[in-house]
């Protein structure tokens, strides 16, 4: 990743809502002329053209050279200490800087800390921030949609490593908004001159380095440059695959987004994004206390020594507001798979004269709540004993269910209501009944 | 307890519901003429007379004598052994038997499984089956009132000890149908033999168990008879202070039973206490496999080998909706405690032309589904950037806002309502409005 091909997207600097949508079409149309090489089925004869070589040989190719490498370089410890602080680096430039900082604008941050970002950023093998934030950007926008570039409906490898081994449909190019970063000299200067950066920040860098201080190049360049750019990378693909994979959906579950632990402690705290694509802009990512977020941490320290300022969170109201909306969902759910007895829509309406004709021949009718409910097969059953049930069989025992003997619980209620049978005519019942059907048409 | 006064209770033995609430008013009457004694305050001449004495030498005094005993009689393993082995005797008798079985009909026995809990219940020290019945009907019929035996209102000490401590006031005595009770011969048989039951199961027979096997006469009276029912008492009345005091509350929070685990450990799985009031014909407490339940498998267990049978429980339906309903009792309260945005029946009426003329003087104005709304303050803030957000102020932005440029999440739409300002005339919107009058009448 870091290519002048996949780095040098075309974007909005300023970009009316009209003027996208328009661009978006005349792409999309330009593209549905064409066949482009991603709609056409893998063959022995094209299959080096769906690939995206310059990427296999960032992500895949390198890493393999350095692990083939480990097997005769010697670790010592020192260098593994390093190549760990190193990581960490990397790992704070990508979430802190690339994604919370320039990507969400979740806080804003003095120049020392952006351009330690913008460099150990680098380190990570990421791609620019321009191009990463952009193509972030799209993620949070299209996100499940074809327009997204790691798409987690396409499955777990699609959205881990598949989407940049292989050549993208142009067709399903999509825009985002960075007038913003372009605005930062430093996101400016970090992308004109990336390839630079990278390869010195993430491999020569820590050669030398661990050379000059422990006189070990070789160890630094394999596990303190490759193996640990490696690692980085896979760690920060997990946000896109993991994330969107395994876990709760606790604030929204239309989408893929979810939170985990395991995510959580793989990606320095990326982990809670069903939380974080419901409240993008927020600098934190966990929002309970014991919940792993070492980035969120790092970013309030730098607030503390001034480095960062401006901290953004969303308004504890709009949080609480999507747990309830979203537990609202769930509960909905549990109780359109119960039995909540015959809607009183559906019952026939008795007179009272019919309900004590009906009790001449037919034994366990009761009225309660001008409902009238059969109960012979329940008096056994009662919990409150045989005769009490007994002696209220042909009447109006509403009191008495209601307090007047015993103030019954819920679930009595809801018992009750599987033994619906008519509903007396011009009492409240018959009302509510009314009520029902107007709400259905 | 154990006394004939206590055990002594009338009750009705086939009880008409009319019959059953006169008596009480009868009752009640008489009492509120005369002052009982539980009506007067402690004075240093007449604390002796709200003392039940007989009950404070069977729960207290006993068991200090025991104490100070076993100061001076060795511990033998053999001794302490029968001893936890009675203790499970008694405590599933009282728990499978006087509580599940008798009071509660949850299962039916054959008569040697009735005769081992009748008699081993009797060691336990904690009066009759057809008084402890009795008195527990009640308690679910009055949970939480003056006529509950043991109103957990009054606090922990209370509803532990304290109302058998001392003499309760008969104005609020109560009744239940027992009828089921006295149609078995093994409840009259222990009711009418229950003193020489009692002291044999409780004291003599422990101590000839452990003479004769162990030759640890004075042990087995000390140990395995008094120490051992003085523990069964204190672990049982902890259904009565503990369950009602510590836990939570998933059925329903109206009154004060609760479930929490450490009521269990010590009940033999009675601590499910929240549960069982709301189903108390249950054979379980605990419906989970993970719960703590040892009553329920020993029922199971006799039920498999023939000894118990009709094991009720109650329908997964109906459980399931009394979780629902508590679930969402919760949830409402948490929704009330939010900010959901003006209602829309509080805002102004404007016409289209009239937003048109207000933008012209007011920036920040902006209508989406057919509400206006002041995003003037959130512009900065807009995690899909200022320059969407700014291309949309003084128009209709519904269709970008509901996905023709981005299909924003539940987050957003709370957002948004937060910053209502007015509704749009002979839209949507307005016709909620209306009807959010409507219920309001
Ligand atoms: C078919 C109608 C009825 C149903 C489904 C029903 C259901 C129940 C249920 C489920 C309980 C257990 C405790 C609770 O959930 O609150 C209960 C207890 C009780 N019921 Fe009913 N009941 C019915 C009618 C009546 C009537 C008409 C009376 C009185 C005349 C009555 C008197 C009692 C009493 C006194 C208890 C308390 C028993 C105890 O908890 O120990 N029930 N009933
Ligand atoms: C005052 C009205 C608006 C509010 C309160 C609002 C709020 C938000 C919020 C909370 C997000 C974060 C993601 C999400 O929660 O879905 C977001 C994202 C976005 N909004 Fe808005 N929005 C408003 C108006 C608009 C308008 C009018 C447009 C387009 C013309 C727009 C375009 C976007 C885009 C493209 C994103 C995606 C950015 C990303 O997730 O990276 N918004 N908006
Ligand atoms: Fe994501
Ligand atoms: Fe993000
Ligand atoms: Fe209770
Ligand atoms: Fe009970």
């Amino acid at each position: 990743m870091g290519s002048k091909e996949i780095t040098g997207t075309h974007f909005d600097e300023a970009s009316g809502v009209a003027d996208i949508l328009e661009k978006d079409r005349l792409e999309s149309e330009k593209w549905t002329k064409k066949k482009h090489i991603s709609e056409q089925p893998w063959t022995l004869q094209n299959w080096h053209q769906h690939i995206n070589w310059l990427n296999v040989v960032l992500v895949v190719a390198i890493p393999m050279i350095g692990a083939w490498m480990a097997r005769s370089t010697p670790l010592k410890w020192q260098t593994a200490a390093m190549s760990v602080f190193l990581y960490a680096c990397a790992g704070w430039s990508i979430t802190g800087g690339y994604h919370r900082l320039w990507s969400h604008k979740a806080y804003d941050a003095h120049w020392p800390l952006r351009v330690f970002f913008a460099l150990f950023g680098a380190a990570a093998v990421e791609g620019s921030i321009k191009w990463w934030g952009h193509s972030h950007r799209i993620h949070h926008r299209y996100t499940d949609t074809n327009r997204d570039p790691y798409d987690a409906r396409k499955g777990f490898w699609y959205s881990h490593m598949g989407w940049m081994l292989t050549k993208p449909n142009p067709k399903y190019k999509a825009r985002a908004d960075i007038s913003d970063l372009i605005d930062d000299w430093i996101v400016r200067f970090q992308h004109r001159h990336y390839l630079a950066i990278m390869f010195f920040m993430s491999y020569i860098f820590p050669t030398l380095v661990c050379g000059y201080l422990f006189n070990d190049y070789k160890g630094g360049f394999v596990y303190a440059g490759i193996l640990r750019a490696c690692f980085i990378q896979q760690a920060t693909f997990c946000v896109n695959s993991l994330a969107h994979w395994i876990g709760v959906q606790p604030f929204d579950d239309r989408r893929t987004p979810r939170d985990h632990v395991l995510t959580a402690l793989v990606t320095m705290g990326e982990g809670y994004h069903n939380f974080h694509h419901e409240f993008p802009s927020d600098y934190r990512n966990a929002i309970k206390w014991y919940q792993y977020d070492p980035t969120k941490v790092l970013i309030y320290l730098c607030s503390c020594v001034g480095l960062a300022y401006n901290l953004k969170t969303f308004s504890q109201n709009a949080i609480e507001q999507g747990l309830v909306q979203q537990q609202q969902k769930k509960l909905d759910r549990m109780r359109a798979k119960l039995n909540w007895g015959a809607p009183l829509s559906a019952l026939p309406i008795w007179d009272k004269s019919e309900f004590i004709e009906k009790c001449k021949t037919e034994t366990g009718l009761v009225t309660i709540n001008g409902i009238v409910h059969d109960v012979s097969g329940y008096i056994s059953e009662h919990p409150g004993g045989e005769p009490l049930l007994l002696a209220s069989v042909g009447k109006d025992a509403t009191k008495a269910f209601n307090g007047g003997v015993y103030l019954h619980s819920n679930a009595a209620h809801n018992l009750l209501a599987t033994m619906r049978v008519a509903v007396i005519r011009d009492s409240f019942a018959q009302k509510r009944a009314e009520n029902e059907l107007k709400k259905q048409n």
